[in-house]
């Protein structure tokens, strides 16, 4: 009973295609960009993910290129023809989002309950990516959900992303009860993203299997041409052959299901 | 090793007096604020509490009374000589709290790691009351403290309100090691509210006396002079004569470490 | 790098061949037992699971059958040529799981670090399920495996079975970062019960899939030919349909890792 | 409405007078247990604490003296007129806990669900200390320790030592919620372990004052004679002198309740 939210024509999330949303942590520089799109690109996907304005721990951590980043990134997109997922943290900046033309605004972990950049977003059409927060309940989260569909807004695409356990041998606890719990209680498309879950590049690719197998619509996974330099969350980032023999992988499970990428 | 934190001349919090900041949930009506005024101002309080913006779970739930609520909660304080701390959701809202001189602006739980408001607050010299997340780490919650003294604004309190677990009898769990341990590890007063870890009411005195006893430099309580009518977390609040056992009691246990309310 | 278990010759664990360990809860009677061992050989499985001594969280819930419920189990697999999985809680009746030749003795999430329990199977070679405890790390469950190999015995097969977490629409929280992490750390085999992770059947058949994508070399399912009149657990069991249904999906996904069921 | 347990004439534990039962983490030698019998009772414990068998997560770390130690134990408690408490694993190990007349047997957290040893406890009356599981809920815990009065044995004293969190900067999470939910809900007394709950000498005061604040019966303490010489958990080991004072400020506030050490 999922429906499909529409992205752009002959784009959606929710239908029989999976969509594989990939891209660096942080947008670093037009080169940088560039390169990752291209192979994005060239691997099938649809969809451009990076951060331009990051949410990080400290204050003193790169905080991402701003709106120069955001710039970069939906020109570059626009050049490979993909899609753009990107987060948005302050309701200040959402114009400049509209703007651009952003196609999936992207609400973070640890703004799942900021209510009032929610009521905000809800006021748009914008597709609206709603992460889990660290600790979140499948109500709450629904709960924050509908500050979204309050204001008109239903274009919603939720994104398990892990959730805060005891274990400390990698970041967080993928949830993939949560996947198939939500699956059968909403409408809404499910997203998994495992880079955050796991925390580190090894662990990405079994729980994106994990997760396609449990019925998610699609995959947010962190890429970087030279995950070595990456300037942020270089432990989890594929390389351009590993992002590539993930897809491959991921698409043979699903068409166990009769869907594809 | 805390710094003290001066609200107004004669007024701190984290010297040796402890401070009760009492009040209510939700700013219902003038009537209201000044019946909760009146009686916490008579157990010797200080600080009036009270929430005109409301960051509930559910688009649906009582939002609070807005700006209009913050106007009633500052002129009833004004009358009864109370400082005021509220809470602050909306960093375009922040000028208001300005515009007012609320005295403590609150960060609550959900918003701990907004990071663009708090870098708001950061750039004034208004004290902060920064809520844990509810699932913060320690270190987490002392980044985000960060970002405000990144700004330059060092007036900072902690506040443990308890932090997400398994256990269902009670809404969290409250931290008392967190509390004796940030009073080691940093200079910030450290104020605890069991009104929000216990989520109900036969609780809230024996986690305050906890709180007390492991080194808190005061406590944050919900009271309501008729809990069965409030309109928001009516199962936590305190009735006034419960407020002032609990009052009375945290004197008592504050003394044995010379220190008093 | 996994190292198969050898259980019976031509029937190991943690080889190219996965393999469903599948029955009920509790075994409640011979009728009941062979009703369902009929099925689960028929649908190709190579183990019976069934519980004779239950470690029920209340005194007074439904104990299990004991040891007369140990025999039927025995008695009936062997009628159908299936290995016997069962659990065994109380050391003093491990001469008894030995004298009947159980072919895998399960150790429950509440005795895995029960060191008595397991430094007395470390003394036999009997091959050990030995589940992860409601909120034990990756760490201290190996710690606990090594309790039997510190006496010889390498016949270690792990078990995920969900862990504990703040989330209450499902029973726990399955954690297939932890199978991934495993099958990468040690050479047991590992095995997942989303039975018991989900605590209701709706969620089993996702959880299953999810477990074998991650890499699983197994599923231990909770079934019963009739589950509205289980004595344990009846929200959990799958029925014959959903079982057969289970094992022909999860064969696909296998086979896209050239494994197979 | 606590029903105080006798343990000996005239020694109670949940009524007027609270107890402290200090000791080493595990018995090393009869000097060592004597050095500490003996401040312990100078400063005017009633209670002797100490490991003979000691459930060790690794199977390579001391394990304790065993047999020995219980014997070391219990002469050197009765030279000094002390109460025995100390943790009883092994079912089979029974007869000598009893046939040494210990005074109060413990149930560690990794037992609290080992239903055959609490069955086997519930047949005797001697005093039990169940200590809480990891991650046990209290219903979960109450369930426990009806496996006693189930078989007639009521003499239960409960013991909160922590719970398992995402917070790694201290071992466990201290749930004072625990101990004031505990009280209102049933006849036993409620013991607090800060030792465990901290990991580290520097919290287990604060924590342990926290705890008799929020209406514990008694404290569990490891003390340690010469910390940095123990054979296990030096970390958390408090001095005779931190004892001392810990006592001290202990009474003090117990007597704000008109009760008292």
């Amino acid at each position: 009973m999922t429906k499909p939210i529409k992205i752009r024509d002959g784009l959606t999330i929710g239908g029989q295609q999976l969509q594989l949303l990939a891209g660096p942590c942080a947008i670093e520089s037009r080169s940088q960009i560039e390169a990752i799109a291209d192979y994005v690109k060239a691997y099938g996907a649809n969809f451009l993910r990076g951060g331009a304005f990051k949410p990080r721990t400290s204050p003193y951590a790169f905080q991402g290129l701003g709106l120069e980043g955001l710039e970069l990134m939906v020109s570059t997109a626009k050049q490979y023809d993909l899609a753009v997922i990107t987060e948005l943290m302050d309701v200040r900046k959402l114009e400049h989002f509209l703007a651009l033309e952003v196609d999936i605004i992207q609400i973070g972990s640890r703004n799942m309950q900021n209510f009032d950049l929610l009521r905000a977003l809800g006021e748009t059409r914008v597709p609206v990516l709603l992460k889990r927060g660290m600790a979140a309940t499948l109500d709450e989260w629904l709960n924050a959900a509908e500050y979204l569909v309050a204001g008109g807004n239903e274009n919603i695409i939720l994104c398990e992303r892990g959730i805060r356990s005891f274990e400390t041998s990698y970041r967080n606890c993928l949830d993939v009860s949560a996947v198939a719990a939500l699956k059968q209680r909403c409408p809404f498309p499910v997203i998994v993203d495992p880079s955050h879950a796991a925390g580190k590049s090894n662990l990405v690719t079994p729980l994106a299997m994990a997760a396609v197998a449990a019925g998610a619509d699609g995959l947010l996974i962190e890429t970087h041409h030279n995950p070595e330099e990456a300037l942020s969350d270089r432990e989890q980032a594929l390389t351009p052959l590993q992002l590539k023999a993930l897809l491959q992988q991921a698409d043979k499970i699903a068409r166990t299901f009769d869907r594809h990428f």
